[in-house]
């Protein structure tokens, strides 16, 4: 059993028509009208295979290779998403949606029957551009967020989800409980620079690094730059820089650790009147829970010491998100690293850097990760790239996989190679 | 002879009212309807007075008061600018002007005639917020900007300053030539906190620090935070922060430097992702032409030490504006200085922080200024403020210092106190 290599790129051309945007690049933000004629087209693809389509009540779409009463419960589960950020690129999300949809065409085709039921599963919302949170339809599929929350959470311009799903008659009424998945892998592009760096064709993914987001106010008096005597300034800019610059040298001190200050906001930002208010956000990941924690206790550390008369500015923050680290089943790893090993391809253990779907299904079901390299580390970017071959690969190392995970019925937790 | 207070502070209310907007606050950017208005009704002042109006071709307004054959020539001017920053304060500009009215309403109506022509002038657009640049009318006057350049500026709406004069027929033919001036002083809010940290009336302002402004551009790459590991970074926001925190350290090490980063602009400023560009400005100010130009280099040192390939940024920079240094006559000085001991006011010899029309103007006459304090240093604010004594103080050092200044026929150049 191989793929068809050419219904693959095919296909990915196909998607990225829907939402292509003038000047290059995607756009299918969450609940919007592109994005709902991107879970049509899956959907339209998924019917033509003769597969039961489920929608849950945010959006959620399965598709369903039920082998019937001999295949039991304990379902595969496989896919990714394919709502996307602002000018995004062609293959994040919608790979693993694609990938996943060609599993299904191959095994449909051939003579092999699965001993589960095998679920194509495209999440809506994860990115989390449009409608906060992200990894929306993942929290509420694993019973972390509430329907309520969903429905409620607003974008810029004060449209509510729920207002999308009345309009777009977005939401359905399907469960997929019955099925008792219990695993889920998900093919994505690597979305940074190590494997393209180190050479390997294939990341197998063991789990995905924690993560901590803080918004930090700094507050002080806005005065005239050239009459205001050095020693009487409140500047708020001045604690921002200096914050900036110490915050910058934890990672020489926790290894591994990542840090970024990707957004700053000065006010009023006028070349010739001291700043009286900046807000700047600290990015800060790990993947060992405790580390991350150490290094939260030293942000906020260094915070408070900058909240110190001397500066004459407060300095206030508070945490916009948290994600533990998650460490993958090893089961799935372990059917990942086989497939890459049978196919000849190299493949390389690593952390996700990224945050992911298959992040929220680890809480719920044995979950696992497949990457293939990105050109210059680039995604959410029309410049976002990775090679023909790498993309065919990914979708054969994803198709191995499945076959290792679902050649057994349930019960025993082992693929055969364990 | 002595000022009418209530006329004074009458006026200021009425002016204020010109542009005010709600919620507090007066806005006439230079060159809007709301100038023009202000520009009026200074003129009508001057009319219902029965002094010669004359409009020059940029707009800047003289009201002259001539003593005719016997006065002769060597003109005394005073005066400041009506025109303000967006949400002003009701006294920046205004009150030197309502000053300079108050001046020759005094002397219209007393025996006393000068021993020289008296003119108040109203320049244009000192601010600068509108069209660039900033003291465009008094850099007209003294012929350091032509009519030409002045009608070619453009606002941010893309509208020339030669559009406003033909829609509000802002701009006159006439000339002041004949009047050979050789003195300016003005009155002005001292915008800054020296004075009321001191508890000083009056500023006995001694000249003007000198300004450079440079906007600093750092460019880098944009890469996703989780994914990209430390070291492959090209973070610009992690150079701003680094150059910000440096530059700062200069003021320690040159005495009197005043240094600011009042704007920086992060792009694309996403918690997640490493800012690819970071703009941001440097106002570095300095009495002393020497030290001024020494900051400068040690800046420009700075700058060129991040631009490095180690840092995987690029760091460039070009200047924004320069201006020397100026050193007021002491002849006007001095009859500011004498003007406050003869009124018992408690004068503060001190260099103006803020730029200024007669610092353009001392280019051409022998220049000067009057500070009254701020109250907290605020201007450019609603909250502009300054008490009803501190000015009616002002006003009166003005009358007397123009009288002392006017009393003599020019030629000799000394007030009767030198």
């Amino acid at each position: 059993m191989d793929i068809n290599p050419q219904r693959v790129l095919d296909r990915l051309e196909e998607l990225a028509g829907i939402g292509a945007l003038e000047g290059g690049g995607v756009q299918r933000l969450a609940f919007s009208d592109e994005d709902l004629a991107g879970r049509d087209w899956v959907q339209s693809r998924l019917e033509a295979l003769g597969l039961e389509v489920r929608i849950d009540a945010v959006g959620n779409l399965f598709g369903v290779l039920d082998p019937g009463a001999e295949g039991g419960t304990g379902a595969i589960m496989f896919g990714s998403h394919t709502d996307t950020v602002g000018r995004a690129g062609r293959l994040d999300g919608a790979l693993g949606v694609i990938a996943a949809l060609e599993v299904l065409e191959v095994i449909v085709a051939s003579d092999w029957r699965p001993a589960r039921p095998l679920i194509l599963a495209s999440f809506v919302n994860e990115e989390g551009v449009r409608f906060m949170p992200d990894m929306m339809g993942s929290l509420f599929h694993v019973g972390d967020l509430d329907v309520s929350k969903v429905a409620a959470a607003r974008d810029s311009d004060g449209i509510l989800v729920a207002d999308e799903f009345d309009r777009l008659s977005y939401a359905g009424t399907d469960s997929i409980d019955d099925l008792q998945v219990d695993t889920f892998l998900e093919l994505h592009i690597e979305q940074g620079p190590v494997l393209e760096s180190n050479g390997c064709d294939v990341g197998v993914v063991t789990g995905v690094q924690g993560l901590s987001w803080f918004e930090v106010t700094v507050e002080g008096a806005s005065n005239h730059a050239g009459t205001t005597p050095m020693d009487l300034r409140r500047d708020a800019g001045a604690v921002a820089n200096d914050l900036g610059h110490r915050l910058r040298g934890l990672p020489s001190e926790i290894e591994n650790l990542r840090l970024t200050i990707g957004a700053m906001r000065w006010q009023p930002n006028l070349v010739n009147v001291i700043p009286d208010r900046v807000v700047f956000t600290i990015d800060v990941r790990h993947p060992d829970s405790h580390r991350l924690a150490e290094a939260e206790g030293r942000i906020e550390a260094l915070l408070l010491a900058a909240h110190h008369p001397a500066n004459g500015c407060s300095v206030t923050w508070h945490s916009l998100a948290r994600v533990e680290p998650c460490v993958f089943a090893s089961r799935v790893v372990d059917a990942v690293s086989a497939a890459t090993s049978d196919l000849n391809l190299s493949g390389h253990r690593m952390i996700s850097g990224a945050g992911h779907d298959a992040q929220i299904l680890s809480r719920r079901y044995d979950a696992g990760m497949i990457f293939i390299p990105s050109r210059n580390g680039i995604s959410h970017h029309p410049d976002e790239y990775s090679t023909d071959e790498q993309i065919l690969d990914g979708c054969r190392v994803l198709l191995r996989a499945v076959l290792h995970l679902a050649a057994y019925p349930a019960g025993g937790h082992h693929s055969p190679q364990n």
